[in-house]
């Protein structure tokens, strides 16, 4: 009886998000959105090794050298680029082991357990994959723009082959976290009471 | 009939994670998800706002000058610091925004619409309060510390009143931000089936 009662006020509320998806085969759009969450994680899971690696092979040796140095650049020059390879492998490495979890999802599309673990290892690595694309975006915007105010030259004019690399994996890494939020956003439809 | 098997394949894979709450007085925890989740939208706002207040007051100008130029410094001089009050801000000012639908919740704990809506927005939410801490704690590091690789100064050895309160911004967006994530997983456990 109480469940009926949680039900006419869920009905109630329905008007603010639509589902469209009338549940005529019994849980038959549940196995849909544990679908897509699963072909997600594959696309997420190509974008952050992706990012992570073109990061961690970005190098650039200038062909001139002074006597005392020769110019070199190259990702570990900066702890944000670290951070970004550390983070983006983890959060790789997180998505091929939960890809066995996404797989019981399509199996038993009503299981909360599994679904709800997903979700919210799902949110800390977004937060992760997030703090690693906008702080390595923040070095690659100083290393083609400098600062004036902080005397800060872009360093970008010399080491062009570098900067395309880090800039480019910095937006592979953007796709990733952009994933990320639509894969919260599968599961909370699939973790919803109907 | 079809509810019953939905529930037993919950109860089944439900050892994954233990809510504790046994819900004999029909919704109570539910009502007691939702207070927790009205007080951490009172913290966060109080957090976001803060933060975006504290950067943007940050200014100091040195009391030394040449011929030329006056030494100041300002949180526009970066366009991360411009991006991290925008976005505190605008995540302050979301949160104000969901303080109604979120006493919604606690009136109606049953309710989906309103708590699958909050969740949603709240994803978006932490995802640019994570981008803007991130970026803004990555220049922040570099005023701190330079970079040898790139030839850029530390500039925090002449600012310190600057790199002080830019950096306290940094670290009280962070705070907020993890209350994000608290949000989120506290409307999935609100938000799951029993």
């Amino acid at each position: 009886m109480a469940d009926d009662k949680g039900k006419a006020i869920a009905g109630a509320a329905a008007p603010l998000v639509s589902t469209k998806a009338v549940p005529h085969p019994r849980g038959g759009w549940r196995k849909g959105v544990a679908i897509i969450d699963f072909i997600l994680r594959l696309g997420a899971i190509g974008a952050t090794l992706g990012a992570a690696a073109m990061m961690g092979n970005s190098e650039e040796i200038l062909p001139f050298f002074t006597q005392f140095l020769q110019f070199h650049a190259e990702w570990n020059d900066f702890p944000m680029f670290q951070f970004f390879v550390v983070a983006n492998a983890a959060a790789g490495g997180y998505l091929v082991l939960s890809l066995p979890l996404s797989f019981v999802c399509i199996v038993r599309p009503y299981a909360v357990g599994p679904r709800l673990l997903l979700m919210i290892l799902d949110t800390v690595m977004t937060a992760l994959v997030f703090a690693a694309a906008s702080s390595a975006a923040a070095v690659v915007y100083l290393a083609h723009n400098g600062s004036q105010d902080a005397n800060w030259i872009a360093v970008c004019n010399q080491f062009t082959g570098f900067c395309q690399a880090t800039s480019q994996a910095v937006v592979i890494s953007f796709v990733a976290a952009l994933s990320f939020i639509c894969l919260i956003i599968v599961s909370s439809l699939a973790l919803k009471r109907m």
